[in-house]
């Protein structure tokens, strides 16, 4: 513990400004404080919520900061006042908080922790760009943190509220996943679609939280599970999760959500949005059976409206969302590391590359030109 | 049965053309065809939804047409095939029907009958303005019936599955407002918002629908319901239904939204739009407690899309809807008659004015003047 109480400078990701590269950069870490938890990140991976920061919403308020959110790590140390965790523990860091005590946090009902939004270590709602307190600097000037938890450098701090303390078996390089992508997809499809055993399932967007919703569908026991992606090589891997059919938009002319009625008769009963294309969002719910699909929205986007025709609604159709998968994660997190554990939960078959902090920008291209929305994006950016 | 299987001549009030007074006509009403009724109508009552067609929607292929769908009659004479009715029955004609052979009929989730839009006798879809057959004729000219029902005619016919046979004792001219009004608002709150005893609940909208959403909402135990509406004059009726708190949003310079979770913390439970307005559909979603919220959009139109930001979803509300309060017609409205009759539900109190047939042209303008929704009628016609 020979870094415990002193500034620690380490390598940290840094974004300046909106829709630049990141530049790898030394940052000093200030010592955690009262209910904080300093985390020397061991694994981290890129999430389309990051590049929504850096390269659509581009809120100037939002920068300097260093984002991520998808990560895992071991603490260095502890403030005063956390018992909970001890130097060692394996974590992952959360981007919704778990407080325990307000009213969302009691109810079994919701995962919005009340303290979202102005928790010390600067626990942000989702979409805040501006966490009140920070960590970070780095040549003189506060870095903000993003959602919290800025897992795009080698040390973070973090509330404990916001932290989940995993097996210490746990590979960090694997369990990372369930920092985000995974939980959002997986428990959108089991905690807030409720998929059915026998039912029919549609999956819109097969990047990592698509085929985490596929793998949740089967776990949840769907007969019949439909991967949709404008990119077919996303099919072989979306099989591998459990998805039964496919569909590729580019292949026809008619709305998607009337080929999905003349694939299933009257409808899909779940239908899921992984995407975060307000489009997308809409032929989701369109593409459910009326009288009693659901359609939840998966992928994050904040920019635009959503639009629907009433009778969508009326004739009996429900449209939910959730974030992190409804998951409460200093719960639900270390559960999910042991179903992974327990070879019940695939986390191997999402990774695609392994990167260095360095190459954080070769990931960001990587990302920008596989993933089902990058269309959406450069139209945004234009 | 002196007009069993003949041509019934009577008095009808015709709509020959969109945005135009209705016309006392004679009309000829054929007997009824296989598994048809023929039903003399009592008591009708006057909804929106007429107003709708013939005002707002104003769709061309939908005239000339027989309007009203809120009635209740007595069997006049039955069509070969047809055993479960017979002369002197007192019924409830149905907009949607109950096959209780098709999938959704078979489903306990949904009241949404595959059959709807191909009845024989012509049950349309709720927003279908041209049902394959029709019974009506006047001076040599077809007349089609509004959502199959048609009960701005001293007779009219539907076919069986569009037909609760209900109670002998029932008073006509009370219970014709469970043909749609009441059961809508109410199964609005009991069946598809699922209100929770204990909650708090907001009702946008203070006309019949709305009342009986109220009504509904005390029903299920709500604690606190809050009606809204921008006449003020409806509030001490909306009391009597069980609503504990009224917002009249004229009176406020911020968005309801806003107004209500200020009064309620974190917004409430479970709000029901009984106006058919997309405005206010929105504002009904934005008001809901983020995390478990549920919003039901209760009021009829589909004109134009209803628009929300996706966060609005993705932090954990639910946006849902139904027709005829998700009540499956022929088995649920006998049943809610006998509640009516067993004095546990209010339809009296319902009641304003008592008008004859040839009265109806006043009816119409006097539900313009107090309807909750006028002033975007009003808008939507210039």
């Amino acid at each position: 513990m020979a870094t415990a109480g002193k500034v620690i400078k380490c390598k940290a990701a840094v974004a300046w400004e909106p829709n630049k590269p990141l530049v790898i950069e030394e940052i000093e870490v200030a010592p955690p404080e009262a209910n904080e938890i300093r985390i020397k990140i061991v694994a981290t991976a890129l999430c389309h919520t990051d590049l929504y920061h850096l390269l659509e919403s581009m809120q100037p308020q939002g920068f300097p900061t260093v984002l991520g959110h998808e990560g895992a790590g071991i603490v260095e140390s502890v403030g005063p006042g956390v018992s909970e965790y001890q130097q060692g523990d394996k974590v992952i860091p959360l981007f919704i908080s778990q407080c325990r005590q307000c009213h969302f946090c009691k109810s079994p009902r919701s995962n919005q922790c009340d303290l979202l939004a102005y928790s010390k270590a600067g626990i942000a709602r989702h979409d805040a760009m501006a966490p009140p307190t920070s960590r970070f600097t780095c040549k003189g000037k506060e870095l903000l943190q993003f959602v919290g938890t800025s897992t795009f450098s080698e040390y973070t701090v973090v509330n404990e509220m916001a932290v989940a303390k995993i097996d210490p078996m746990a590979p960090l390089d694997k369990v990372c996943l369930l920092g985000c992508g995974i939980c959002t997809g997986y428990g959108a499809a089991v905690n807030t679609a409720k998929v059915e055993p026998g039912s029919t399932c549609a999956v819109f967007g097969l990047g990592a939280v698509g085929m985490a919703a596929v793998m949740g569908c089967k776990a949840a026991g769907a007969k019949r599970i439909i991967g949709i992606d404008i990119n077919p090589e996303k099919f072989e891997k979306a099989k591998v999760f459990g998805a039964t059919d496919f569909v590729n938009p580019k292949d026809h002319d008619k709305p998607i959500s009337q080929v999905l009625i003349e694939m299933t008769k009257w409808g899909v009963d779940f239908s899921l949005e992984c995407v975060g294309n307000v489009s997308v969002m809409r032929s989701a719910l369109e593409s459910c059976v009326q009288g009693y699909g659901v359609s939840v929205i998966v992928g994050w986007t904040d920019l635009r409206d959503i639009a629907i025709r009433p009778n969508q609604l009326i004739s009996g159709r429900t449209w939910k969302g959730s974030t992190f998968g409804g998951f409460k994660g200093r719960d639900a997190v270390p559960q999910m590391v042991k179903v992974y554990m327990d070879k019940k939960l695939m986390l191997d078959e999402f990774i695609t590359h392994h990167m260095t902090l360095d190459q954080i920008n070769d990931a960001i291209e990587l990302m920008k030109q596989i993933c089902a929305r990058c269309e959406d994006c450069k139209k945004h950016l234009q």
